[in-house]
Formats: structure tokens, C-alpha cells, sequence
């Protein structure tokens, strides 16, 4: 893959020319989505190439039944998927009779553009059927985040160099599958169909879960500059409906369909009630009109990108990036909705099916934090707590007891969707991220209220886990986690990966301070949670104190470093450079066991704890370790290279900071890990914004308030970006001589920049240049 | 499961009453089979009850797709299987027109008895049908081991209240299908039927591989004493041919139809002859006759016992277990074809797919060494080496170059058929299995030239496989061998396996001494293979001397022992005998990753190595290794039992031996671990024998021949059994008093009775009391 194929823009990604090879890539590229939705860059008429047709509905999801090689004890009977749904943005074309099938056709331009800015998918070309007639073809999509259930598109088809006739079907169709059923089973019973001129509704329901949807469209034919009404022919088959009209055009004269669409599920409205929601939303929708529409997506994405943007001067693939990425992760989580949660790979394929990993916490909750109001990282934590009942249900499956919980490592319904067993059973670090999510969004915040309802509960569940997870080494005459694997996968089954380990002892600690902490503040409503959870508080406290201070942690004294496990140094030392650049990525090239056996590491395991607790650790200790650990790193996983490049960052390691940035904020849009078929790296994405706000800009928020650190790579001019912090609606802007911080508020705030503290009052902006001698101590390397 | 289901019998296995319940499980247990062919105790007439229909032709199979969870890199895309093939003993029955079906009918009386002296199999019933007719059915069949393509039955129907219309209908039947198929396809494609009265013919073809079978059957009928042959109605269709007929039966009287079949396979006929060759096959065994079939069958019965036999006296169910393994083992292997091999299950279940594991070389090889002539375990040896261009495939796959062989872990065909990774890619120990039983084979048969002409090229191709596994660890200044796998199977990817690493040295070790050998002895042969192989011999045995001396065995030294691996001691100690009972076995109430965490230990693995290697190590190391482990370890793998009750004996723990040995011997008839429904354990079943002549005969073959230091179990009177070591039948009878050693051959043997030296001639006996002073030494326990 070229990594230029799109053409640099701040805005826009254009696709130029007809590539059906790398079909499944682009459709991943031209997803769109408005977190109730989302669908893949299909085409609205039928393509017989190689395409993966997916249109998604948050949260409606199957079961599908496991199937494995070898059973062990413990594994989940079913794997929760999210489905593949009824194709919404469908229209069959004939002209002269013929149908247009990109596949079929000689495709003579054919060019997607996305508009970041307005939140918009258009494709247009031009084709030479049989007899040598020339179409042209324009069309445009969105799906409206200004009212979640509803899509839209506009459809325009031209007779070039003929007159005839053309015929415009437009459908829903739920004849769908999707490719990564275990048994091949369709996941849809159909419940009503219904077609009438120019509208379709379609309602089905799933197998077993009973969710229903239903999707209903209302159309109508622009041509000649008026709205018109030729006769049609209504289609009706089992989970199908459509409406079908042909009309003659000369030479020239264009006709626009305009598809306006309402998906919705069981999810949010009684079944009962649903297709008369559905037929109102519509109408609705099209009262206000397609170009109404598209008026509300234009004004809701610009106020949207007032609070997210990252604006980057100087560097246009670098601009291009991450906007891609700001873009593709609201698109996929507006933070309305606390049942749900952030996939890795959002509404943009099936890869993942559509579950929630630890990427959330770790990776996405300080984006959702920053450029948006609180409410919206709290449904994120409150999406776990509501599955806390399940995570303790899990735990008991593998045998612990007593309220200890283990939150799967994927899921949707709060059930375990995986079953490897070195992953289901062992990478249990992940129970460490959703308290260090607590954690660290009651520090941003300062929202104490949540500990108290929620947080808190999850925390001593989590603990009672950890002090039972631990056993007692005689041998090493300390508590020992055996059977774990970290962050990274390229090791599994190891014994005391520090990370877990120190994650494990840091969680056991928070308990105690947090509960403290409640039991100060509210002591009513620890009281009743402590009879709630039958709590033993001195002595659970006691026993988790005890363990967090006798936790084992590997350690090489001659290097200085914590081992990322037992026996790490046992490994031939070896470094990711020495690699051949044919055999790279490795999990593609090499068996898995030369993988496993070699020393290198998918993803930051050691620095993600040096990452995540910092403050822990100095500077040099920092730089030891990504000194030692970072060059044994492949960064194979799409979330490695924003916790380098921010702790890279933190060392005064700029070079290795922006290597490892641009390689994350373009990863989708250039391919590099030859994957973005299956779908877009949507909680990475997060992960490059973070390396802007935390790695360059050097953005902390501790107990004492926010500050700032931040340096410029040498080739950008300026970069600038709004932030939400509290109360304050902040505006860092960086450029070559200084960094400039506006309070966009309405009260004044206490912060830092580089090591001085000072007070902004609303409206007011500090500059401080970069030769202030302050920032000097960070400058050593 | 009551442990004395079936009466204490010396030779007959009966299960008296109808208990369709445990139908899977008698089904395994009155399997019957000849090396060539087996199949399941199904009934011959319909039965729609639960059953596992299973009928194996040894050799065919099919490379069903893999169907895993995640794939991994180096993952084989197909296992092989051997297939269910052709019903060929079915029957259908109709009494007045109505259909006979256990599961429908009434069952006034049932029993089965399998004959292991004559080598048949007897089922007899009573039922009352609609209508109150009482029907008597006996049935006798048997795969003929005189003549292996063949198999006959009789089966003999009586109306015993009622005079009326009986209809019979044997036929072939290849619809059939493997309940263990991954995407539920069918196997067989049809090539060809046809039937005539009394006759039928069924060709059909594996799918991909294309192996051809054929099974003809030849039927008469008797009544009232004369053959008749009453019209029938040939039935044919696609995969089925029969031919059916009905008489008039007074009250009381029999009717017996016999039916003999061949089953033919491509393995060893030209698919194009196989029709023919099936057709003489069958008329030859016709006009033999049943009753003659059944004559040969007990003659050469008989001569095989007299090889094999081990008699106990004075301890029923302890003779009835051996006796049973026995008629088992040689069921499913005579050692005729060196292109077949010994899967965990034979012709008894589906279970392991027919499949090869490296139970054959640790567990089946000595059985077949003192039971058979050399050519038979020689055949077993063949079996590997015609698979070393796969096996170095193997290695090549997993990243080893320059003729290295990785043997799989499971195979018909030479590749792997196995995908959890942490067996496939790191139970490696079965690469010296492999070694060790050529090494096993030459010691005992003296059978240099297997060396020269075979041996040693597979050994060195092992050789070069540990030279590139292992690594060197500077942390240890020692080679290591990082994630493996040991024989415990219920610790996963650990790190310096000591069983593992011990034999890699050995094999490492064993490859420069063998050579040397070779090279001295056959020099022109030597220097052939040295230039095929390109072997750089004074480099690369040197390199092999250089990791054999430096390989790094975990070890213990407060304890003074070695450590099953890495870390073991950080595991909590407890032992097995603390489990509570109804937690066991772990396997069926544990989840998998606290199985994985805690101490226990599947199946011998330090001891595996000490039960190998038993003269490197001092009667004291035993007894520390195997006090220290044993009670660790909680045999949940059928392969536990006798290497424990060989090294309990060795140590002079005779009653751990002696339960250990019942448990094995008995394991399938009294269903201990509950999954004999599966199919029988016929490969532990070669270590109960190994548990009596290496265990309580303590027999042993060393450079300076053949030794034996007995001991008797208390509870028996004696035990004796016939043994072929060399030139030599021997007979070993062991009684309360003294061991009585007969040279049954025609020249005179030096061996050892307890540490005495002497010489038998041709049929001289020697007898040496148990309070010979000599034993002493070996009893202080």
C-alpha cells in the first residue's frame, strides 16, 4: 500500500479512481456512523465485486454459539455479536433495462470524498454500459447526528450520451449475514414488511434475543428542477420491501432520488410500538428535507468540532490524520447512551463483533474527557458498573467467590464473548483499567458523587478479586500472580507480569483509600454499602493492605529494571531493528510460537504502568525503562504507539515521540498494518489524541489542577486545540517560539505551564516561550 | 458408575440387563476389531436410541478443515480423521411388519458377552413387541483376525408366543457420517452398489482423498435345520444396497440368517480391482463358512494368547482387567502394516480421530516388543520414519531449517492434526519419544541395522530440531528451552520443562553416540547418509555435545530435586489427597486457568523422565522424585497409572503399585475417569502390562541383557506370562514363595534373577525363593 493514497487535505479524504482490489479497505475508510448507527462506504446499488456489506445498529446483538478446537472448562457457551442489519441506503438501477453493477460495467471515473467538516459521504462516476451508453452517477449520504435514527441520502443519476430509460428501486433488505457467524445461521426472523409508492418499512427481529428494528424509508424524485411522481411497483418478499419506477430521460437530463431513512431499534422503544415510531420518524425527516437535513449535520458537526479539534499548522498529512480519527470516534460514540460502548473497530466492520475491550478505558476515556462534558465518560464508567452483577457471575465461573469480580475481556451484554483461554482466563490486567478509569475520571473531573454511587462498589469487587487471584510463594516469600498474560500478547501464561502485578497492587491500594475516603465524605452511604456487600471492611482492608505491600515484582538490579515477567531475561536479546523488513509484521510472518518464545512485545506492558502511573516513577527510571523496553517493542498492536509516543514525549525523546504519533493518526488511512479491511482502528484513534494533549502538549491533571509541558515537533508550525477541563473550556495553541493558553470560561483557573503555576482570569491568555528557563529540566535529553 | 458392573469372569466381559443409559459406553466396551477393521458394540438391527454407530476401516480418513476460534500462525488447515465407514452389519428386522427397535419394544431380557479367548462377541434378547409377540434375537459376530478383510455374524430370530411373518434385511449402509466433523459434511461420495438375492456390494469414495472402500456380504438363511431361500426384494440406493425377504416362523421356531462380509480398502488394492477382489474375498469366506470363519478365529485366537497371556491367580477382576487390555490392544494393532499405527482410542470411538500420539512410543512399543516378533514393533518404528519428510516440513513451518524434524503431536498422514498451540507448537518431549523408542527397539531386539538403515537418520533430524529450539540465556549462562509443554498437560507454555529439556539433551546426547556407532560399524552406509543429509559431522556433533553438557535442568537443592519446571515451587503446595472428592477429577470441575495455577499434575512428567532414564538416577532420587511428586499428581490422564505403578515397584512402594495398576488395568471396564463412552483407552491399556513385566516382574533389558527382580501383590496366589526377548520365549511365573523362570527355546540364555547372574538352557527352569538374600537390599522401603 502506497501510503499517500489519499491526497492530503485538511478536511476532506478523496478517493480518485476506480480500485475494486482494495474495495473492502475504502468501504472501511468511508464509514459512516452517528453512535445509534452506522454503516460501511457500500454502494447504494447492488455490486456483485468483492464488497463487505455492513450496516450496524448499536447494541442490538446474537449470541452466537462458540465454537472452538478443544473445550476448556470455563469457556462462554456464546459469543455476543453485533449484526449485520437491514441495508438501508439500497437502490436497485436499470437503465434501458440493464442493471448497473460496478462489477458488471466499464467504469470510466469513479471518485468517494468524505467531509470531516460536515460529516458527509459522496461518490460520483461515470460508467459505459452496453451499447456504449454513459451514466453518471453522484451520490450523497450522512446519517444525522442531529437526530440519531435518521439517514439520508440523495442519489442523481445522468444519461451522457443517450436518452432512456431509467429505473430507481430503492429498498430495505434484510437478507443479510454476517461473515463471521460461527454456523452460517441467518440471525434475522422477519416480523412485518410493508411497501407502499415511495415508502417501505421493514421490521425484524433477531434469534433468540428478541431485539426487533425496523427501518422505514420515504422517497421522492426530483427531475427537471420539479418534484415528480411516476407510477411504481411495490416489492415485497420475506424481509424485503421496496418500491420500483422507471422514468425517460433525455440526453443530459438528470433525475435525483432522495432516500430518507428511520432505523430503530427495540433497544429504545417498545416492540409493540415500534413501526409507528419508525413511520413517524420518517415523516418527520421528510418534512424537513434532505437538504434540511444535511443544513442541521453541517451546524451539529461544526459546533462539534469546536469542542474536539485539533488544528495542526505545517504538516498536512498529519491534519488530515487526525481529524480522520476525531471524526471516526464521535461518529462512533456520542456518549449519549450508557448501555453502550466504544468498539475497536466502531460500525466499520464485523472484526471484534462489534464488543468492548479494555481499549475503552485505557485508551479512549481520556479523549471522551477532554472534549466533551463529564456526563458523557461517566455513561462509560456506568456502562461497566451495570454489568458489575455479570463480572461477579464470571469470576464465580472461574471458580472465585465472595463479590469478587472479573470483568470480561470482551463483551457487550457484560457476558465473557472470548475463549482463548490465555485471554479469557489469564489477561486480567483489564480488571485493573475499569478502577484506574475510575480513578483517573473522578481526578479529571473532580466528581467525588460517583465513587459514592458507583465507583466504589466496583473498586472493592475488583480488589476482593486481586486478594484472591494473588496466591503465597514460599519460594519467593512473597504473593505471587501466576497464569497471567499482559498487554502484551506476544507472551501468554507468563508468571508476575509486572504490569499486572503492579496494577493488581495499585487497585488493592485505591480500594483502601477510596473507601476511606467515602466513608469520610458519605458515611451513610458507605454504611449501606457495606451491609449491601456484606463487607468485612478492617479486615477485607487489612488483608488487601497486607497483599499490596507483598506483592512480588521481577526486577534485574544490575539494568535497573522491573522484568516485564519471570524469566523475561532468559529470552535472547534481541531488538525490533535486527527484524528484516520481510518479515515484519511478525504475527503475519512468524509461527506463533517463534513469537512467543522471542523478546518481543506487541504493545507498551511495562511502560503502560510506567504510563499510567507516572507520577511514580522519576524520570530516569522512566528512561531506563523505554530505553530497554521500547526498542523490543513491534508495535503490532494499533494501540502501542500512542503510550510510547507520549512517554517519549515525557523523556525528551521528540523524534521517537512523532515517529510513533504520525504512524497512529494515519494507521487507517494508509494501511500500515494491512488490516483496515476488516474495519477502522477506532479506539487506537483515541490513542492519537492523547499523543497531541498528553505526549506534546504535556497536558497532567493531578490533585493540584492541570498543566501544561508541551513542546512542537520541528516540522509543524503551530498546532492549537480547545480542551474541556471542569469547568473550563480551555485553548492551548503551540507554535515554534511559545505556547499561548486562553481561558475560555467563565471563571477564572489555577494552572501550570511547564513548572509555573499562575491564574488565568476568563478570557485571559498566557504565552510562555520555550526558552523559559523553567522548561530547561525537561529539556536534558 | 458402580465399579463391578460386569461380573468377575477370567475371560468373559457380561453385561447382564438392558441398560440403554450406558449404551455409548458398552458400545466401546464390546468393540471388536482386527488390526484392519473395527467397530463399536452397535446392535445389527435398527436401533433409534443413543448410540454412536461406528465402523473404522484402519488407514482411511478424511482431512476434515479446521474449525478453531482464533487461528494462530503455523495452525495445520486440516486435520485428518479416520472415518466412519460402511454398517456392515446391519440387519433390519420386521416381526408381522413391524419394525424391531430396542428403543421402541419392550426389553424382557438383555445381555452381551464378549468371548476374549475366542475373540467374539454374543448379544442375546428378549422382547415383547405390539400385540404381546414375545421375540428371542441371539446374535454373534466377530472381525476375523485369520483372514482381516473379513467379518461374519449370526443372528438367529425365534418368535416364542406367536407364529407369524418374520422379515430379514441385511445390507451395507455408507450413509453414514463422523459425529466429530467440523462443518457437518458428509465423508463419502458413492461409487458404486448393487445387490442380489442374499448379496450386495457397496463402493463409495472419501471426498479429497480419495481413498476407495468396498464391503461385499454373502448371506444364507437356516430353519428348522436346512438352508432356505425364501424370495427377497433387492433394495438400492444411493450409499445402500440390501436384500430383504420374510417367512412364515411357527412358534418356537428359529430362523438364523448368516452373513459374512469383506471390506475392502484402496490402501491395499487398486481401487479399480476392489469390486472383484471384494467379490472373491467374501465367496472364499462363504464357503468357508460361518462356523469354519468362527473355528479359525478361536485357533488363531489361541496361538495369540499363548504370546501374550498374562495370568493372574487368585485375584478375578485384576485377571479380567489385564485380559481384557490385551484382546484390545491386539484388536487394534497386529503390527502387519508398517504404514498404520495406534490411536488413543482404535476402532472404539471417535475420540483423537483415529490418530497417532506419542503414546505409542512411551507406552505401546515394550508390549509389542515382548509380545510379538520384532518385525512388529519394528513396524511401529517404520511408521515414523516414512513420515520424517513431513516432520522436517513440520519443523520447516514453525521456522527450522536445515533438515530439522518436528514429529507431530497427533497424525495419520505425517502432519500435524492437532491446533491448541500450546500442544501443537510446544508438547515437543514427543520429538524424543520418538528417539527413545528407537533407542527402546535396539536395546531390547539387539537390531543394529534398524540403526544403520532407518534409526539414525530420524535421530539426527531431532537432533538438529533441539539444536535450533534451544537458546542460550545469559541471565543463566545455560541453554534453555523456553515454552514447552511437559507430559503434565495441566501447566501450559512453561519455561525449562525438565523432562523436556532432560530428553532433548539425552536425544542430543544419544544422536553423537549412535552415529559414532554407525560410523564405526557400517562406514559405506554411514557415509551415504552423512552426504544425503550434508551433515558437517564434526561440527554439528560437536555443537549437539556442547548444548547436551550445557542445558540448564531446574533444580531444587533444599529438596534435592529437580524441578518439573521454572518457578514450579512458586505454586502453592498442597496435595492431591486434600481435593475433595467431589471436586475430582479437577478436569470436569475446575476452570481451566486454576487447573493451570495449581501444583497438580496430570500424568508423570519428572517421573516420566526417571521412568526412562531409571539408571542414571540412584534408588534414593527415585524415591525423593517420586514422594515428592507423586502425591501431587492426580493421574487424570489414563497414561498416569502405570508409569507410577512401575516406579512405585521399582522403589519397593507395593501397594501404591499395586493400586495404581488396578486403576489402569481396569479403567475402562469400571469407567473410573467416566468418558469410556467415548471409546476405550487403548493405549494406556499397554501400560498395565508394561505395570506387571517392568513392574511387579521388574523386568528390565539392559546392555548386559534381560533381568528380573519380582515381587508379588499380597492378595494374589500367582501371576505368570510368556514373554519373547530376543532368540528367547521365555516364561516368568512369580508365586507367594519364589520366582520360576522357563527357557520355552532351543538355545541357552544368561540372565538376571534379582541380582544373580545365570544361565538357562533350553527348557530349563530356575526358581529362586523371595528370601534369597540378595533381594534384600531392594526392600528397605
Amino acid at each position: 500500500m502506497q501510503p499517500s493514497f489519499f491526497k492530503p487535505h485538511p478536511w476532506l479524504i478523496i478517493e480518485e479512481g476506480w480500485n475494486p482490489r482494495r474495495n473492502r479497505l475504502s468501504e472501511s475508510i468511508f464509514s459512516l456512523g452517528n453512535g445509534h448507527m452506522g454503516l460501511r462506504g457500500n454502494f447504494e446499488e447492488g455490486y456483485s465485486g468483492d464488497c463487505l456489506q455492513g450496516s450496524y445498529l448499536a447494541g442490538v446483538y446474537f449470541p452466537d454459539p462458540t465454537r472452538v478446537g478443544w473445550w476448556k472448562n470455563g469457556y462462554p457457551e456464546y459469543f455476543a455479536k453485533v449484526l449485520n442489519g437491514t441495508n438501508w441506503i439500497g437502490i436497485s438501477v436499470e437503465v434501458e433495462g440493464e442493471i448497473l453493477d460496478l462489477n458488471q460495467v466499464e467504469v470510466l471515473s469513479f471518485s468517494r470524498t468524505l467531509n470531516l467538516k460536515e460529516g458527509w459521504l459522496e461518490r460520483k462516476f461515470r460508467v459505459r454500459m452496453s451499447g456504449g451508453r454513459q451514466v453518471e452517477v453522484e451520490a450523497l449520504r450522512f446519517c444525522s447526528i442531529t437526530r440519531e435514527e435518521v439517514g439520508a441520502l440523495r442519489y442523481r443519476v445522468t444519461p451522457l450520451n443517450f436518452s432512456g430509460r431509467v429505473g430507481l428501486g430503492p429498498f430495505l433488505d434484510g437478507n443479510v449475514k454476517n461473515e463471521d457467524s460461527n454456523f452460517d445461521e441467518p440471525f434475522w426472523d422477519p416480523v412485518h414488511q410493508e411497501a407502499e409508492p415511495f415508502q417501505a418499512l421493514l421490521q425484524m427481529r433477531t434469534k433468540k434475543t428478541l431485539f426487533e428494528i425496523c427501518s422505514a424509508m420515504h422517497c421522492s424524485l426530483e427531475s427537471g428542477g420539479a418534484i415528480i411522481r411516476p407510477l411504481t411497483r411495490q416489492e415485497l418478499r420475506e424481509k424485503f420491501a421496496g418500491s420500483f419506477f422507471s422514468l425517460h430521460l433525455e440526453q443530459g437530463q438528470s433525475c435525483t432520488l432522495y432516500k430518507v431513512v428511520a432505523n430503530l431499534s427495540s433497544r429504545n422503544h417498545p416492540p409493540e410500538l415500534l413501526a409507528a415510531r419508525c413511520r413517524q420518524r420518517v415523516r418527520e425527516a421528510a418534512e424537513t428535507g434532505f437538504e434540511g437535513l444535511l443544513a442541521e449535520q453541517r451546524e451539529d458537526w461544526a459546533r462539534k468540532w469546536e469542542e474536539m479539534d485539533i488544528r495542526i499548522e505545517g504538516d498536512l498529512p498529519a491534519q488530515q490524520g487526525i481529524r480522520f480519527n476525531l471524526f471516526q470516534l464521535y461518529q462512533t460514540y456520542t456518549g449519549k447512551d450508557e448501555r453502550l460502548n466504544i468498539s475497536p473497530k466502531g460500525f466499520t466492520g464485523e472484526k471484534y463483533g462489534g464488543c468492548t475491550y479494555w481499549d475503552t478505558e485505557a485508551y479512549c476515556l481520556p479523549f471522551f474527557l477532554g472534549t466533551a462534558p463529564p456526563a458523557v465518560a461517566r455513561n462509560l464508567l456506568l456502562y461497566r458498573y451495570r454489568q458489575l452483577g455479570k463480572a461477579i457471575e464470571n469470576a464465580g465461573r472461574l471458580g472465585f467467590s465472595g463479590g469478587a469480580a472479573l470483568f470480561p475481556m470482551v463483551t457487550i451484554n457484560g457476558e465473557e464473548c472470548h475463549n482463548e483461554w490465555e485471554i479469557t482466563f489469564e489477561e486480567i490486567h483489564r480488571n485493573g483499567a475499569i478502577v484506574y478509569a475510575i480513578y483517573n475520571y473522578c481526578r479529571y473531573t473532580g466528581d467525588l458523587e460517583y465513587l459514592e454511587d458507583f465507583g466504589l462498589e466496583t473498586v472493592i469487587a475488583v480488589a476482593r478479586f486481586w486478594a484472591q487471584r494473588v496466591s503465597w510463594s514460599d519460594a519467593k516469600k512473597a504473593f505471587v500472580l501466576l497464569g497471567v498474560t499482559g498487554p502484551n500478547e506476544y507472551e501468554n501464561n507468563v508468571q508476575n507480569n509486572w504490569y499486572t502485578n503492579y496494577i493488581a497492587a495499585w487497585c488493592l491500594d485505591y480500594a483502601c483509600r477510596s473507601l476511606n475516603q467515602v466513608k469520610a465524605k458519605a458515611p451513610a452511604k458507605f454504611g449501606a454499602l457495606e451491609r449491601r456487600l456484606k463487607l468485612d471492611t478492617g479486615r477485607e482492608t487489612g488483608q488487601w493492605k497486607h497483599i499490596a505491600s507483598g506483592l512480588y515484582f521481577p526486577r534485574e538490579e544490575k539494568l535497573e529494571i522491573f522484568l516485564q515477567q519471570d524469566g523475561y531475561l532468559d529470552k535472547e536479546q534481541t531488538l525490533a531493528r535486527d527484524i528484516p523488513a520481510e518479515e515484519r509484521p511478525i504475527h503475519d510472518h512468524w509461527s506463533w510460537d517463534r513469537i512467543l518464545r522471542s523478546c518481543f512485545i506487541k504493545q507498551a506492558d511495562v511502560l503502560q504502568g510506567m504510563y499510567f502511573f507516572e507520577d511514580r516513577f522519576d524520570l530516569d527510571t522512566i528512561s531506563r525503562h523505554f530505553d530497554f523496553y521500547e526498542p523490543r517493542t513491534v508495535h503490532e498492536s494499533s494501540l502501542s504507539g500512542c503510550v510510547h509516543s507520549i512517554l517519549a514525549s515525557r523523556i525528551g525523546n521528540r523524534d521517537k515521540a512523532y515517529e510513533l504519533y504520525l504512524r497512529a493518526a494515519r494507521l487507517d488511512l494508509d494501511d500500515y498494518n494491512a488490516d483496515t479491511r476488516y474495519g477502522l482502528h477506532i479506539t487506537s484513534m483515541a490513542g492519537t489524541w492523547m499523543s497531541i494533549v498528553q505526549g506534546f502538549a504535556g497536558m497532567r491533571v493531578r490533585e493540584e489542577g492541570i498543566s501544561f509541558s508541551p513542546f512542537i515537533p520541528g516540522n509543524w508550525d503551530a498546532y492549537s486545540f480547545n480542551l474541556i477541563y471542569r469547568d473550563w473550556p480551555l485553548n492551548i495553541r503551540v507554535d515554534q517560539q511559545a505556547v499561548h493558553i486562553l481561558n475560555r470560561g467563565r471563571a477564572a483557573i489555577k494552572l501550570h505551564i511547564f513548572e509555573e503555576g499562575l491564574i488565568l482570569g476568563p478570557g485571559q491568555m498566557a504565552s510562555r516561550p520555550f526558552n523559559s528557563p523553567v522548561y530547561a529540566p525537561e529539556e536534558k535529553r
